[in-house]
């Protein structure tokens, strides 16, 4: 298991996979674009002609980006005229699908970048976890559906593999790991940022009772997974280094730093929401009652997003064939298992906005 | 041929293949590494704390880019001290594999950003031929074994690959071709430069005879491609369309849009010149008499470097699996000929520095 305690959550799936199952992920970032949109309004810059830069910290392949940076390329456009250079520095981990995120923020027809000539995209592949820009480099800031990644397995967890749903000392250490990475993530956020620049984070987040929305997915995944053990797909030992790492805040988590003086690191929060997310899948099923269809749709979102962590306990973790075939026997199981237990999900996100001072 | 027309060259060969098997375009890029020295000493940049900014125009992988950018890096450190921000844009196609470039960079023994915090690399997805960074941004460019890439096919080349070994009309529409590109190249350079920036490039020449030294294997590739036209791996509609769009130029054709005045877009150049290359792989056969040592590595060299270019123009070029075989399987046959056709081969390059006034 040393291995599996350093390693941290690998990339969403590859090859335009995450931008085709990331529903709820959209749907959770567009409750943030007014947020972005007020922080576009309000940011400090001074005349010249200078570059103002956006940093997008968590891009994944982009499509889930090209809505909040289009409205706020709108503001800032509306703000500083036609003329005025923007750069959109789109962050993930150096193993992230930089390919399909650049095809996809130059060709797609809702792309910010498409009509206006003067918005420069780019793209950093590196941890969030380390410093990404040059100190004081930022004006706007986007991060949704990302930093709820820890950086670091900290706890074995035997019996099942959601972190945050852990009991007693593991629960513990993930508590602490998560709070040292929220820690981390903002000062480094913090010292990238421009005085005067703005910083929204989206994350997903445990509903009022505490229980996470996806615990019915992470329950079919761990059936799924024996399954695959008894039949000799993988080991137990794979099995045993096998933990998501997203851990999902509340409002109070991600304000814990603030202190009561609302200050962290030069950061002041201006907002902070729990907010509930109408089920888009479970609305087009009530209108077709297809249910293998809402299953499939279900396993695939898990897959995209969840299911690449998991394949890095893999002891052949490096090669494609395996990591493909493992992705595709869970995504089946998962999806199997879910045709008896559908039931509409109501996903909450934490909405943050954050003023550098 | 209509699409074909369209098309321009692929990105070099993916996952470690091109870092792996480019030591000619490493041998070629050293040669202008004094040029990037000089160019790093004498670029003006006022004081203050802005970043300064360097671009990578055409990176592939990234293992060519680390020498001259270190080199470049160490001589603004002693001009501008440890704390001042270095941003390094890599750019390359929006296919290119930037999963490798970003963990080579932040990796590699010999990168420019292993030991210097102060360092924050970055990646541009989007063809050189497009603008790619703001007006006046860029305070130093580098630019080596890449922009002699055409962007697209003017002609159709009956019998042949190579598209600088054609003649007569075909000849004609690749000069054209290779004239307004350059100038096109030029034109979004100049204008992404600041004032008193400068820019390095450094491009495969002819020899003095106008001979291209990869020649022997373009011959080898064609007979190759032969072979698997009669073997029914491809067809020969398939073969009309794969030319090699590399269009290596001696310095009198780098330099014809300066003109008398030496002059153009704003930019000037200081240093132009023709230089002749030792052939690393033969010197290492003398050494150990090594036959299919020395074919395995010229084959592999052809293939990261050109093959990806004429699989673009396979019927199914999408699917992973029918470019992986057709790479496979055209680099077995290169090799099968070299064995035979051996020889020393003195590669050349033409360097220029240009300053943009």
């Amino acid at each position: 298991m040393s291995n599996a305690h350093m390693r941290g959550a690998a990339p969403m799936e590859g090859r335009g996979a995450y931008n085709a199952n990331s529903a709820l992920q959209a749907a959770g970032g567009a409750v943030g674009v007014p947020l972005m949109e007020a922080a576009a309004a309000s940011i400090a810059i001074d005349e010249g002609d200078r570059p103002v830069v956006c940093a997008d910290y968590g891009s994944s392949e982009g499509r889930n980006s090209l809505v909040p940076l289009g409205a706020a390329v709108r503001v800032l456009r509306r703000r500083f005229g036609p003329e005025r250079a923007i750069i959109v520095a789109h962050t993930d981990l150096p193993g992230n699908d930089f390919s399909t995120l650049f095809e996809v923020v130059d060709s797609s027809a809702e792309s910010y970048a498409r009509d206006d000539k003067n918005v420069f995209p780019s793209a950093i592949g590196r941890s969030f976890f380390l410093p990404l820009l040059p100190p004081g480099h930022v004006d706007l800031g986007w991060s949704s559906y990302a930093a709820q990644w820890l950086s670091r397995n900290p706890a074995t967890l035997p019996g099942h593999i959601f972190a945050r749903a852990s009991k007693g000392e593991a629960a513990s250490a993930f508590a602490r790991q998560a709070k040292t990475d929220w820690e981390t993530f903002l000062s480094l956020r913090a010292k990238e940022l421009r005085r005067g620049g703005r910083l929204v984070v989206i994350m997903p987040a445990p509903d009022e009772a505490g229980l996470h929305p996806s615990a019915v997915l992470f329950d079919c995944a761990e059936d799924a997974l024996q399954e695959m053990i008894a039949g000799g797909a993988i080991t137990a030992h794979e099995r045993e280094g096998m933990i998501i790492l997203s851990y999902p805040r509340l409002p109070a988590e991600l304000l814990a730093p603030f202190g009561p003086e609302g200050q962290f690191a030069g950061l002041k929060p201006n907002h902070c929401a729990h907010v509930p997310l109408g089920d888009v899948a479970w609305t087009q099923y009530e209108h077709d009652r297809d249910t293998a269809a809402l299953a499939a749709r279900r396993a695939a979102f898990f897959r995209a997003t969840f299911a690449p962590s998991l394949a890095r306990a893999l002891d052949r973790a490096s090669e494609e064939r395996t990591n493909i075939a493992f992705l595709t026997r869970l995504e089946a199981g998962v999806r199997r298992r879910l045709l008896d237990r559908l039931s509409p999900t109501v996903n909450f996100v934490t909405t943050l906005l954050l003023e550098k001072t």
